[in-house]
Protein backbone atom coordinates (compact mmCIF):
# COMPACT_ATOMS: atom_id res chain seq x y z
CA UNK A 1 0.00 0.00 0.00
CA UNK A 2 3.22 2.25 0.27
CA UNK A 3 4.34 4.53 -2.54
CA UNK A 4 7.72 5.47 -0.91
CA UNK A 5 10.13 7.52 -2.44
CA UNK A 6 14.13 7.84 -1.18
CA UNK A 7 14.85 11.11 -0.14
CA UNK A 8 18.66 12.05 -2.21
CA UNK A 9 20.87 11.16 0.50
CA UNK A 10 22.90 14.17 2.25
CA UNK A 11 26.31 12.68 2.50
CA UNK A 12 28.33 10.54 -0.27
CA UNK A 13 29.45 6.99 0.72
CA UNK A 14 33.02 5.96 0.97
CA UNK A 15 36.04 6.44 3.62
CA UNK A 16 34.58 3.87 5.05
CA UNK A 17 30.93 5.54 6.74
CA UNK A 18 27.42 5.44 5.26
CA UNK A 19 25.37 8.30 4.95
CA UNK A 20 22.08 7.09 7.29
CA UNK A 21 19.36 6.65 4.45
CA UNK A 22 16.79 8.15 6.52
CA UNK A 23 13.53 7.32 6.84
CA UNK A 24 11.92 6.41 3.38
CA UNK A 25 15.19 4.58 3.01
CA UNK A 26 14.46 2.24 6.07
CA UNK A 27 10.73 2.06 4.91
CA UNK A 28 12.01 0.85 1.27
CA UNK A 29 14.12 -1.62 2.86
CA UNK A 30 11.79 -3.10 5.19
CA UNK A 31 9.88 -3.43 2.34
CA UNK A 32 12.20 -5.47 0.45
CA UNK A 33 12.92 -7.61 3.47
CA UNK A 34 9.51 -8.55 4.13
CA UNK A 35 8.40 -8.86 1.02
CA UNK A 36 10.77 -12.16 0.74
CA UNK A 37 10.67 -13.36 4.61
CA UNK A 38 6.84 -11.83 5.91
CA UNK A 39 6.69 -9.36 8.47
CA UNK A 40 7.30 -12.67 11.28
CA UNK A 41 10.21 -13.34 9.48
CA UNK A 42 11.85 -10.43 9.37
CA UNK A 43 13.81 -9.01 12.48
CA UNK A 44 14.86 -5.55 13.03
CA UNK A 45 18.51 -6.75 12.40
CA UNK A 46 17.78 -7.81 8.85
CA UNK A 47 15.63 -4.51 7.92
CA UNK A 48 19.15 -2.55 9.69
CA UNK A 49 21.58 -4.38 7.40
CA UNK A 50 19.36 -3.97 4.46
CA UNK A 51 19.13 -0.38 4.96
CA UNK A 52 23.40 -0.27 5.49
CA UNK A 53 22.89 0.93 9.35
CA UNK A 54 22.58 -0.45 12.79
CA UNK A 55 19.69 -1.84 14.65
CA UNK A 56 20.19 1.49 17.09
CA UNK A 57 19.82 3.58 13.85
CA UNK A 58 16.53 1.90 12.70
CA UNK A 59 15.32 2.15 16.45
CA UNK A 60 15.81 6.28 16.09
CA UNK A 61 13.37 6.49 13.77
CA UNK A 62 10.70 3.08 14.65
CA UNK A 63 10.40 2.07 18.26
CA UNK A 64 9.75 -1.56 17.04
CA UNK A 65 9.19 -3.49 14.05
CA UNK A 66 5.51 -2.89 14.28
CA UNK A 67 5.72 0.48 14.21
CA UNK A 68 7.91 -0.40 10.58
CA UNK A 69 4.90 -2.11 9.46
CA UNK A 70 2.35 0.24 10.78
CA UNK A 71 4.09 3.03 8.94
CA UNK A 72 4.22 1.40 5.57
CA UNK A 73 0.52 -0.20 5.91
CA UNK A 74 -0.65 3.53 7.01
CA UNK A 75 1.59 5.88 4.38
CA UNK A 76 -0.28 3.52 1.91
CA UNK A 77 -4.03 3.46 2.49
CA UNK A 78 -3.48 7.67 3.45
CA UNK A 79 -1.78 8.16 -0.14
CA UNK A 80 -4.35 5.63 -1.87
CA UNK A 81 -7.68 7.51 -0.09
CA UNK A 82 -5.74 11.24 -1.14
CA UNK A 83 -5.83 10.29 -4.66
CA UNK A 84 -8.38 8.40 -4.92
CA UNK A 85 -10.48 11.03 -3.82
CA UNK A 86 -8.74 13.92 -5.92
CA UNK A 87 -9.54 11.85 -8.84
CA UNK A 88 -12.98 11.68 -8.35
CA UNK A 89 -13.41 15.50 -7.34
CA UNK A 90 -11.25 16.35 -10.81
CA UNK A 91 -13.87 13.49 -12.54
CA UNK A 92 -16.42 15.38 -12.67
CA UNK A 93 -20.95 13.63 -12.17
CA UNK A 94 -20.49 11.74 -15.38
CA UNK A 95 -20.70 7.83 -13.94
CA UNK A 96 -18.36 6.57 -16.30
CA UNK A 97 -16.43 8.92 -15.83
CA UNK A 98 -15.82 8.62 -12.01
CA UNK A 99 -15.76 4.59 -12.94
CA UNK A 100 -12.37 5.55 -15.05
CA UNK A 101 -10.79 7.78 -12.80
CA UNK A 102 -11.36 4.83 -9.54
CA UNK A 103 -9.78 2.25 -11.90
CA UNK A 104 -7.14 4.42 -12.91
CA UNK A 105 -5.94 5.41 -9.44
CA UNK A 106 -6.63 1.79 -8.09
CA UNK A 107 -4.59 0.17 -10.88
CA UNK A 108 -1.43 2.97 -11.21
CA UNK A 109 -0.98 2.76 -7.32
CA UNK A 110 -0.53 -0.94 -7.27
CA UNK A 111 1.61 -0.62 -10.04
CA UNK A 112 3.83 2.02 -8.73
CA UNK A 113 4.67 0.36 -6.10
CA UNK A 114 4.12 -3.53 -6.41
CA UNK A 115 6.59 -5.18 -3.82
CA UNK A 116 4.78 -2.61 -1.03
CA UNK A 117 1.45 -3.03 -2.08
CA UNK A 118 1.57 -6.78 -2.17
CA UNK A 119 2.64 -6.24 1.36
CA UNK A 120 0.21 -4.38 2.50
CA UNK A 121 -2.62 -6.87 1.24
CA UNK A 122 -0.57 -10.03 2.77
CA UNK A 123 0.84 -8.47 6.10
CA UNK A 124 -2.79 -6.64 7.01
CA UNK A 125 -2.97 -9.87 9.52
CA UNK A 126 0.28 -9.10 11.37
CA UNK A 127 -1.09 -5.45 12.12
CA UNK A 128 -1.51 -5.34 15.80
CA UNK A 129 -4.55 -3.34 17.58
CA UNK A 130 -5.34 -0.53 18.02
CA UNK A 131 -4.22 0.53 14.77
CA UNK A 132 -5.84 -2.68 12.67
CA UNK A 133 -9.34 -1.43 13.39
CA UNK A 134 -9.09 1.84 12.05
CA UNK A 135 -6.60 0.43 9.46
CA UNK A 136 -9.18 -2.01 8.08
CA UNK A 137 -12.28 0.51 8.42
CA UNK A 138 -9.55 3.17 5.72
CA UNK A 139 -9.92 0.11 3.66
CA UNK A 140 -13.76 -0.37 3.41
CA UNK A 141 -13.40 3.49 2.71
CA UNK A 142 -11.68 2.90 -0.12
CA UNK A 143 -14.41 0.23 -0.93
CA UNK A 144 -17.12 2.38 -0.15
CA UNK A 145 -15.87 5.29 -3.00
CA UNK A 146 -16.53 2.15 -5.59
CA UNK A 147 -19.41 1.00 -4.07
CA UNK A 148 -21.07 4.65 -4.17
CA UNK A 149 -19.78 5.35 -7.93
CA UNK A 150 -21.49 1.91 -9.06
CA UNK A 151 -24.76 2.31 -7.32
CA UNK A 152 -24.93 6.18 -8.67
CA UNK A 153 -24.81 4.88 -11.50
CA UNK A 154 -27.12 2.23 -11.35
CA UNK A 155 -29.64 5.14 -10.55
CA UNK A 156 -28.73 6.63 -12.87
CA UNK A 157 -29.70 4.27 -15.45
CA UNK A 158 -25.94 4.26 -16.74
CA UNK A 159 -25.20 1.32 -15.61
CA UNK A 160 -26.92 -2.18 -16.45
CA UNK A 161 -26.20 -4.34 -13.69
CA UNK A 162 -28.07 -5.91 -10.96
CA UNK A 163 -24.97 -6.82 -9.19
CA UNK A 164 -23.49 -3.58 -7.88
CA UNK A 165 -21.75 -4.20 -4.79
CA UNK A 166 -20.65 -7.93 -6.04
CA UNK A 167 -19.35 -5.95 -9.48
CA UNK A 168 -17.84 -3.10 -6.58
CA UNK A 169 -15.78 -5.61 -4.94
CA UNK A 170 -14.86 -7.40 -7.65
CA UNK A 171 -13.25 -4.38 -9.59
CA UNK A 172 -10.96 -3.64 -6.30
CA UNK A 173 -9.93 -7.12 -6.03
CA UNK A 174 -8.96 -6.97 -10.08
CA UNK A 175 -7.24 -3.65 -10.08
CA UNK A 176 -5.17 -4.48 -6.72
CA UNK A 177 -4.37 -8.04 -8.18
CA UNK A 178 -2.25 -6.10 -11.27
CA UNK A 179 0.55 -6.40 -8.20
CA UNK A 180 0.30 -9.70 -8.51
CA UNK A 181 0.82 -10.50 -12.26
CA UNK A 182 2.63 -6.98 -13.75
CA UNK A 183 5.82 -7.07 -15.23
CA UNK A 184 7.58 -3.61 -16.96
CA UNK A 185 9.13 -6.07 -19.01
CA UNK A 186 5.75 -7.31 -20.45
CA UNK A 187 4.05 -6.62 -23.39
CA UNK A 188 1.70 -4.08 -21.87
CA UNK A 189 2.30 -0.08 -20.55
CA UNK A 190 1.06 1.05 -17.69
CA UNK A 191 -1.10 3.67 -19.01
CA UNK A 192 -2.58 0.48 -21.50
CA UNK A 193 -3.45 -1.83 -18.31
CA UNK A 194 -5.22 1.60 -17.30
CA UNK A 195 -7.19 1.75 -20.46
CA UNK A 196 -7.86 -2.34 -20.47
CA UNK A 197 -9.29 -2.49 -16.74
CA UNK A 198 -11.27 0.70 -17.51
CA UNK A 199 -12.53 -0.59 -20.78
CA UNK A 200 -12.89 -4.19 -18.30
CA UNK A 201 -14.69 -2.51 -15.43
CA UNK A 202 -17.40 -0.54 -17.38
CA UNK A 203 -18.74 -4.29 -19.20
CA UNK A 204 -18.94 -5.76 -15.55
CA UNK A 205 -21.56 -3.24 -14.47
CA UNK A 206 -22.62 -3.42 -17.83
CA UNK A 207 -22.53 0.22 -19.44
CA UNK A 208 -23.47 0.84 -22.68
CA UNK A 209 -20.81 1.23 -25.06
CA UNK B 1 -4.69 -23.81 -2.44
CA UNK B 2 -5.11 -26.80 -0.66
CA UNK B 3 -8.64 -28.65 0.52
CA UNK B 4 -6.99 -31.25 2.73
CA UNK B 5 -9.07 -33.26 4.94
CA UNK B 6 -8.79 -34.55 8.10
CA UNK B 7 -9.42 -37.96 8.56
CA UNK B 8 -10.70 -39.56 11.45
CA UNK B 9 -8.21 -40.14 14.56
CA UNK B 10 -7.92 -44.11 15.04
CA UNK B 11 -7.42 -43.60 18.64
CA UNK B 12 -9.42 -41.39 21.63
CA UNK B 13 -7.32 -38.82 23.18
CA UNK B 14 -6.83 -39.05 27.19
CA UNK B 15 -5.26 -41.17 29.98
CA UNK B 16 -2.43 -39.04 29.48
CA UNK B 17 -1.35 -39.74 25.34
CA UNK B 18 -1.74 -38.02 22.21
CA UNK B 19 -3.63 -39.99 18.92
CA UNK B 20 -1.01 -38.88 16.41
CA UNK B 21 -3.06 -36.70 14.15
CA UNK B 22 -1.93 -38.26 10.70
CA UNK B 23 -0.53 -36.83 8.10
CA UNK B 24 -3.44 -34.22 6.89
CA UNK B 25 -3.84 -33.17 10.82
CA UNK B 26 -0.17 -32.52 10.22
CA UNK B 27 -0.94 -30.17 7.02
CA UNK B 28 -4.14 -28.79 8.42
CA UNK B 29 -1.96 -27.32 11.74
CA UNK B 30 0.78 -26.09 9.01
CA UNK B 31 -1.94 -24.00 7.53
CA UNK B 32 -3.15 -22.89 10.57
CA UNK B 33 0.35 -22.02 11.76
CA UNK B 34 1.55 -20.26 8.64
CA UNK B 35 -1.26 -18.56 8.19
CA UNK B 36 -1.19 -16.20 11.07
CA UNK B 37 3.04 -16.06 10.89
CA UNK B 38 3.83 -16.96 7.45
CA UNK B 39 6.44 -19.56 6.67
CA UNK B 40 9.70 -17.75 7.37
CA UNK B 41 8.19 -16.46 10.73
CA UNK B 42 6.89 -20.43 11.53
CA UNK B 43 9.03 -23.48 12.90
CA UNK B 44 8.73 -27.07 12.33
CA UNK B 45 7.92 -27.30 16.41
CA UNK B 46 5.28 -24.62 16.27
CA UNK B 47 3.85 -27.17 13.55
CA UNK B 48 4.05 -30.25 15.84
CA UNK B 49 2.91 -28.04 18.64
CA UNK B 50 -0.27 -27.12 17.06
CA UNK B 51 -0.76 -30.89 16.25
CA UNK B 52 0.04 -32.11 19.38
CA UNK B 53 2.63 -34.13 18.34
CA UNK B 54 6.53 -33.99 18.78
CA UNK B 55 9.00 -32.69 16.08
CA UNK B 56 10.32 -36.03 15.47
CA UNK B 57 7.08 -37.21 15.05
CA UNK B 58 6.82 -34.28 12.33
CA UNK B 59 10.25 -35.04 10.67
CA UNK B 60 8.46 -39.08 10.37
CA UNK B 61 5.93 -37.74 7.55
CA UNK B 62 8.16 -34.74 6.36
CA UNK B 63 11.79 -34.25 6.09
CA UNK B 64 11.33 -30.61 6.44
CA UNK B 65 9.59 -27.63 6.79
CA UNK B 66 9.83 -26.77 2.90
CA UNK B 67 8.51 -30.50 1.92
CA UNK B 68 5.38 -29.56 4.60
CA UNK B 69 4.97 -26.41 2.30
CA UNK B 70 5.35 -27.86 -0.90
CA UNK B 71 3.07 -30.42 -0.25
CA UNK B 72 0.36 -28.27 0.80
CA UNK B 73 0.61 -26.30 -2.18
CA UNK B 74 0.96 -29.27 -4.77
CA UNK B 75 -1.85 -30.94 -3.43
CA UNK B 76 -3.61 -27.74 -3.72
CA UNK B 77 -2.91 -27.07 -7.32
CA UNK B 78 -3.32 -30.75 -8.60
CA UNK B 79 -6.70 -30.93 -6.36
CA UNK B 80 -7.94 -27.25 -8.45
CA UNK B 81 -6.30 -28.69 -11.51
CA UNK B 82 -8.36 -31.87 -11.19
CA UNK B 83 -11.48 -30.12 -10.37
CA UNK B 84 -11.47 -27.83 -13.21
CA UNK B 85 -10.36 -30.89 -15.74
CA UNK B 86 -13.60 -32.62 -14.53
CA UNK B 87 -15.70 -29.43 -14.44
CA UNK B 88 -15.05 -28.99 -18.36
CA UNK B 89 -15.53 -32.39 -19.42
CA UNK B 90 -19.34 -32.33 -18.07
CA UNK B 91 -19.72 -29.01 -18.91
CA UNK B 92 -20.38 -29.83 -23.12
CA UNK B 93 -19.71 -27.55 -25.81
CA UNK B 94 -21.67 -24.12 -24.78
CA UNK B 95 -18.82 -20.97 -24.10
CA UNK B 96 -20.94 -19.68 -21.59
CA UNK B 97 -21.59 -23.46 -20.18
CA UNK B 98 -17.75 -23.73 -19.63
CA UNK B 99 -17.20 -20.41 -18.44
CA UNK B 100 -20.00 -20.93 -15.91
CA UNK B 101 -18.44 -24.09 -14.79
CA UNK B 102 -14.80 -22.48 -14.66
CA UNK B 103 -16.09 -19.69 -12.65
CA UNK B 104 -17.95 -22.31 -10.34
CA UNK B 105 -15.08 -24.36 -9.51
CA UNK B 106 -12.41 -21.85 -8.82
CA UNK B 107 -14.88 -19.93 -6.51
CA UNK B 108 -16.28 -22.89 -4.95
CA UNK B 109 -12.22 -23.99 -3.99
CA UNK B 110 -11.54 -20.71 -2.60
CA UNK B 111 -14.45 -21.03 -0.15
CA UNK B 112 -13.81 -24.20 0.76
CA UNK B 113 -10.82 -24.08 2.02
CA UNK B 114 -9.88 -20.16 2.16
CA UNK B 115 -7.08 -20.26 5.14
CA UNK B 116 -5.44 -22.95 2.75
CA UNK B 117 -5.68 -20.77 -0.27
CA UNK B 118 -4.65 -17.66 1.24
CA UNK B 119 -1.67 -19.43 2.49
CA UNK B 120 -0.94 -20.76 -1.21
CA UNK B 121 -1.41 -17.56 -2.90
CA UNK B 122 1.01 -15.36 -0.64
CA UNK B 123 3.38 -18.38 -0.01
CA UNK B 124 4.17 -18.74 -3.20
CA UNK B 125 7.36 -17.27 -2.69
CA UNK B 126 8.46 -18.98 0.29
CA UNK B 127 8.52 -22.49 -2.70
CA UNK B 128 11.88 -22.99 -3.48
CA UNK B 129 13.21 -24.92 -6.63
CA UNK B 130 13.00 -27.19 -8.31
CA UNK B 131 9.37 -27.34 -7.12
CA UNK B 132 8.65 -24.06 -7.63
CA UNK B 133 9.19 -23.80 -11.44
CA UNK B 134 6.67 -26.50 -11.93
CA UNK B 135 4.27 -25.35 -9.30
CA UNK B 136 4.37 -21.94 -11.43
CA UNK B 137 3.71 -24.05 -14.86
CA UNK B 138 1.09 -25.55 -13.20
CA UNK B 139 -1.09 -22.32 -12.10
CA UNK B 140 -0.67 -21.07 -15.35
CA UNK B 141 -2.23 -23.99 -16.64
CA UNK B 142 -5.26 -23.19 -14.80
CA UNK B 143 -4.95 -20.23 -15.91
CA UNK B 144 -5.13 -21.26 -19.27
CA UNK B 145 -7.97 -22.96 -19.37
CA UNK B 146 -9.97 -19.96 -18.63
CA UNK B 147 -8.01 -18.26 -21.55
CA UNK B 148 -9.06 -20.91 -23.64
CA UNK B 149 -12.92 -20.76 -22.62
CA UNK B 150 -12.52 -17.13 -23.73
CA UNK B 151 -11.45 -17.08 -27.04
CA UNK B 152 -13.84 -20.03 -28.00
CA UNK B 153 -16.13 -18.16 -26.62
CA UNK B 154 -14.95 -15.19 -28.58
CA UNK B 155 -13.89 -17.21 -31.88
CA UNK B 156 -18.22 -18.64 -32.40
CA UNK B 157 -19.49 -15.14 -31.31
CA UNK B 158 -20.52 -15.96 -28.14
CA UNK B 159 -18.33 -13.52 -26.24
CA UNK B 160 -17.92 -9.68 -27.60
CA UNK B 161 -15.04 -8.74 -25.23
CA UNK B 162 -12.13 -6.91 -27.70
CA UNK B 163 -10.21 -8.47 -24.25
CA UNK B 164 -10.50 -11.59 -23.51
CA UNK B 165 -6.78 -12.42 -22.42
CA UNK B 166 -7.15 -9.38 -19.61
CA UNK B 167 -10.71 -10.93 -18.91
CA UNK B 168 -9.21 -14.08 -18.51
CA UNK B 169 -7.13 -12.99 -15.88
CA UNK B 170 -9.00 -10.54 -14.08
CA UNK B 171 -11.95 -13.47 -13.93
CA UNK B 172 -9.95 -15.77 -12.27
CA UNK B 173 -8.34 -13.22 -9.99
CA UNK B 174 -11.29 -12.42 -8.97
CA UNK B 175 -12.48 -15.80 -8.24
CA UNK B 176 -9.71 -16.51 -6.31
CA UNK B 177 -9.79 -13.16 -4.58
CA UNK B 178 -12.85 -14.64 -2.95
CA UNK B 179 -10.95 -16.52 -0.09
CA UNK B 180 -9.59 -13.24 1.00
CA UNK B 181 -13.16 -11.59 2.10
CA UNK B 182 -16.12 -14.09 1.94
CA UNK B 183 -17.51 -14.83 5.33
CA UNK B 184 -19.81 -17.86 6.26
CA UNK B 185 -21.92 -15.63 8.87
CA UNK B 186 -22.46 -12.66 5.85
CA UNK B 187 -26.02 -12.76 3.87
CA UNK B 188 -24.25 -14.70 0.35
CA UNK B 189 -24.23 -18.62 0.52
CA UNK B 190 -21.36 -19.92 -1.02
CA UNK B 191 -24.00 -21.14 -4.24
CA UNK B 192 -24.99 -17.75 -4.07
CA UNK B 193 -21.47 -16.53 -4.58
CA UNK B 194 -21.27 -18.70 -7.46
CA UNK B 195 -24.21 -17.45 -9.11
CA UNK B 196 -23.65 -13.89 -8.51
CA UNK B 197 -20.21 -14.20 -9.83
CA UNK B 198 -20.86 -16.51 -13.23
CA UNK B 199 -23.26 -13.79 -13.95
CA UNK B 200 -20.35 -10.77 -13.19
CA UNK B 201 -17.88 -13.02 -15.55
CA UNK B 202 -20.03 -13.61 -18.30
CA UNK B 203 -20.98 -9.45 -18.23
CA UNK B 204 -17.38 -9.13 -18.11
CA UNK B 205 -16.54 -11.24 -21.67
CA UNK B 206 -19.26 -9.10 -22.66
CA UNK B 207 -21.75 -12.57 -23.37
CA UNK B 208 -25.37 -11.87 -24.61
CA UNK B 209 -27.91 -11.87 -21.60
Amino acid sequence: MASLSRPPRTAPRGEGRTAPPGEAGLLDAAIAVMAEHGYHGTSVREIAVRAGVSPAALYHHFPSKQQVLVTIMERGIEALLDRTRTALAAAGPDPVDRLRALVEVQVLFHLEDQRGTLLGTSELRALEEPVRGPHRAKRAEQQRMFDGVIADGVAAGVFGTPLPEEAARAIVVMCTGVAGWYSPRGRLSRAEVVRRYQRLALDMVGAQR
